[in-house]
């Protein structure tokens, strides 16, 4: 049975929105599109695996406080296969 | 003696650039104003001591992965006055 993943929206203006996200072991945030640009920052080391629309996994390494970005148009499922909480926070850019 | 402040820049493109700041015990960032729209994502927690520009000094706390944003236009220096080194990233907002 999956877990769900647990999110908290910490800003929410016109600029932009942050949410905390928060992925048990065996949790899944469930197939999703981005509609806007953003930015990823973990905020504990951890391992996502990667599932695109198509089927194909890939694992994707989070470094604590190593930021990446995103063009918005990205789809996908995110998984925690491993025994580690994933924590991470989205910067989703409004303007 | 003033202890410099640490930046090493992340993502830098159209949208946005992300910054991350580490000031040791001791450190300033130097007085400076905000050109951009920002949103503060503590990696460590610590407590910040900041200068306004008329000098009033307040304190804030950082908690590890819970942001906050500010407009531009924001004009202080930012000190570490404890013991604990404090790391954040800034994710300056181009657009």
């Amino acid at each position: 049975m999956t877990v769900a993943a647990q999110s908290e929206v910490q800003v929410d203006n016109a600029e932009v929105r942050v949410t905390e996200w928060r992925l048990p072991p065996g949790a899944a945030t469930g197939p999703h599109r981005h509609g806007m640009d953003y930015v990823i920052v973990p905020v504990a080391d951890g391992e996502m695996t990667i599932v695109a629309p198509d089927g194909a996994r890939a694992k994707a390494q989070l470094k604590t406080g190593k930021s990446y970005f995103r063009k918005a148009g990205v789809e996908h499922d995110v998984l925690n296969e491993t025994a580690t909480e994933i924590v991470f926070l989205e910067v989703e850019l409004k303007v």
